[in-house]
């Protein structure tokens, strides 16, 4: 067998104990917050059949879903006719059935349809899975990566949207971040502004256009829209909207005032103002609440998909895309065949919250999980010493490791270092005889001679 | 879009939130016990270059492991030579250079000689992922499954043998099983064994055969040795080894007079030997050493793979095959070029162990990580008083939820049994005025008044 130097696939990574440690922070986390208010775990298979997938995504995204080549003689099945084309896009229905999980949204909707039978309604659950995307790697794109999805499905209270916004901000606490925001937003808002204008066809293009405030300013999106076939009486009409300034309160004010003929955005603003409400009967600081959620009507994710409110989260404290969104659709399973199901729900960039955390140095620091203590290997006699040492202090739960052979003591606490192991024990002659061992802080450098129920005591926390 | 059916890929299984609790009930119990041996947890991608992984498993295995189809124009690559055989099998290097995961090893062994500047020796690592093979799916095969290996490279130590036997020991007690037998054989006895007839070259079929002593006995084990190319005079020879019985130092007794003219084989009884003198030193009690490891010559698992010990537990409670197993290799990174790095893991069947902790019961109950309270929803006004109480509860951790509409109460009630919620939380007119809300035990069917502080407390624990 030919050697091989060895690489990874394009756009994957490997995961050291380091960053796994760091990861499983974030993971952790939040499943603790996403349990606390009823989320459930769910797992989908990694590959699902290609009709479950293809079509959902647009056409673009059909692209970017990995194929997997049926096993066996795959081309035994390929007809003459579709063999003579060499069509790359006509063969593959040919000789491909399965494909990887392009996101957890599909799968989801896919789980709820099988097993509408089985399920309590409403059904909360969350999921923490790779997918997986034909993109271009570049710096903090991958082809594999995570999401971490939580939703919530036949029910159409505001109470679930609510408590989103409380999850949002309990697991970005809990990540150690303090600034950041929490935007809101409702599709039927964005819909009652495209109906005053007279306009419902056009919503897409107004959105779009409006999306682009930050970083082209008002001339920009003027220009913008009038390129896109609005008039400069709509303008006119759509300023106060686009330059909507102020409290949240205030917003919903001047927002009330220009919806105030259509039925659909007084309801985009009603479901907002619901939703604060149910926040702030969780004793949320009014102050605290006008801080972090910001209603922001220029806000228009997915506009394809949410019928109801939308969230987008920002941290403050690092110039970074957003590290989640979310919001309500009306349909998610009607692809499959079951009407009339509502869903609500967000998720969570990890991969950007990972960098997050990274930048603003918020791991805590034993996100490694090693060991807690090394005992050093000094000779035959201190091994057969120490053994006894590891089984007492693992009986208490504690992480310890003996060096499995004799090296030399600076081999060993190199290793204790590189793998950031707290503690060595050092069991040498005169241990041996007093009983007392010598243990090492490897951060201070500070020795201690301890006897073993102290140390037992002193790793215990 | 038309409305696809939707279905799962054959060989792969939805892991609703009653199956994610178990498993997620094993994992945490190996991953606990991993780590107090001082492993640490890695991850590698899913899937990798194609040229990583053919060549590592066989002929059969290559045929197994799932192919991932270029992206964009696949077939512009595909030269007419190709093209015009239409091989299925001559085809794939031209379309596809990506494979999904087969084990966890390969891309371990990838993972060590990538990063070998990076690591402290020994490397501890312990690895739980799904691997996926294109293996026809029947009654407990899948097409993906769980992996959970943990090795050790970079150390010829057998003090990691030995902490192998403990780790799958207190693992296994940790799941709740009672009854089990850790298997142990050595490569160099069975390569003794060989050598002492003069057949080095028949070690294969000699094991082959002895393997199967269990099924077919010693009859058909001797009529398979004559056919494999042994004489009348070596069967003598391999009786008494092939019918080894007694306590594991009467039988490396019995080997250690068959075996007196081989090097090798007396090497492999020593390393046992060592292997058991080091489980002592934990203060294992003899009798239960005795018990729970068996010296089993006949076990000869990847032999063309394993150079030193081999491992494999079997549980006596449940007819099963073997739910792990092991060993020590000489030459792990060989195939990526790195010599000379020993090494030894083992791996746990999670598959296997779900199923025999589901036959005899074995599940805590509480796997199930649901909310712990429902709160009922009767209307308005108790949805209003009940949502403070939601905020009080998961402050102190506690996983609550209140049902979101004021449906009925008997689709309240079997929405809490059918997700096992323990406790529901009524609170009406009355409870709202007295302060005092009335706690249902699911289970017992019991109620009881408490103040909000005294459920808090009985929550808690």
């Amino acid at each position: 067998m030919a050697i091989v130097k060895p690489s990874l696939a394009k756009g994957t990574r490997d995961f050291s104990p380091s960053e796994m440690g760091k990861r499983n922070f974030i993971f952790n986390t939040l499943k603790r917050v996403f349990q606390k208010y009823g989320y459930s775990e769910i797992q989908t298979p990694s590959f699902e059949n290609l009709s479950t997938l293809t079509g959902k995504y647009g056409d673009e995204g059909d692209k970017l879903i990995f194929k997997i080549l049926n096993s066996g003689d795959y081309l035994s099945k390929v007809s003459e006719q579709v063999w003579s084309e060499k069509n790359s896009v006509k063969l593959i229905p040919q000789i491909s059935e399965k494909a990887l999980r392009y996101d957890l949204t599909v799968p989801f909707a896919r789980y709820v349809v099988m097993h509408q039978n089985d399920l309590a309604f409403p059904f909360k659950r969350f999921q923490i899975q790779p997918v997986w995307r034909a993109d271009r790697p570049q710096r903090g794109r991958y082809r594999e990566f995570y999401q971490c999805d939580v939703d919530v499905v036949g029910s159409e209270s505001l109470l679930n949207e609510a408590e989103f916004v409380l999850i949002y901000w309990e697991a970005l606490l809990a990540l150690g971040l303090k600034d950041f925001t929490i935007k809101i937003n409702n599709r039927k808002i964005l819909t009652g502004i495209a109906e005053i204008i007279g306009k419902p066809e056009l919503i897409v293009d107004m959105t779009v256009a409006i999306d682009k405030l930050d970083k082209i300013g008002l001339e920009g999106v003027n220009k913008e829209l009038l390129e896109r076939g609005f008039t400069m009486a709509d303008l006119e009409v759509l300023r106060p909207i686009i330059l909507l300034e102020g409290s949240n309160d205030e917003k919903l004010a001047s927002l009330k005032k220009v919806l105030a003929s259509s039925e659909k955005g007084m309801q985009g603003i009603a479901e907002i103002e619901e939703v604060f409400n149910y926040v702030s009967a969780f004793k949320v600081d009014e102050k605290v609440l006008e801080r972090i959620v910001e209603v922001d009507i220029t806000l228009a994710r997915g506009l394809n998909y949410y019928t109801g409110c939308i969230f987008e989260v920002k941290t403050n404290e690092v110039a970074m895309g957003s590290i989640g969104g979310g919001g309500r659709y009306d349909d998610l399973t009607g692809m499959f065949g079951l009407k009339d199901l509502s869903g609500v729900g967000v998720s969570f960039g990890a991969d950007r919250i990972y960098d997050v955390l990274e930048e603003l140095d918020l791991f805590p620091k034993l996100t490694v999980t090693s060991s807690k203590i090394l005992i050093v290997n000094f000779d035959k006699e201190s091994e057969a010493f120490s053994i006894p040492l590891l089984s007492a202090l693992r009986k208490e739960g504690i992480a310890v490791e003996l060096y499995p052979t004799a090296a030399k003591l600076k081999k060993q606490m190199s290793y204790a270092d590189a793998k950031r192991i707290p503690f060595v024990l050092l069991v040498g002659t005169e241990e041996m005889e007093s009983g007392e061992l010598t243990l090492k802080n490897m951060e201070s450098g500070e020795q201690m001679k301890v006897k073993l129920s102290v140390l037992i005591e002193l790793m215990r926390d």
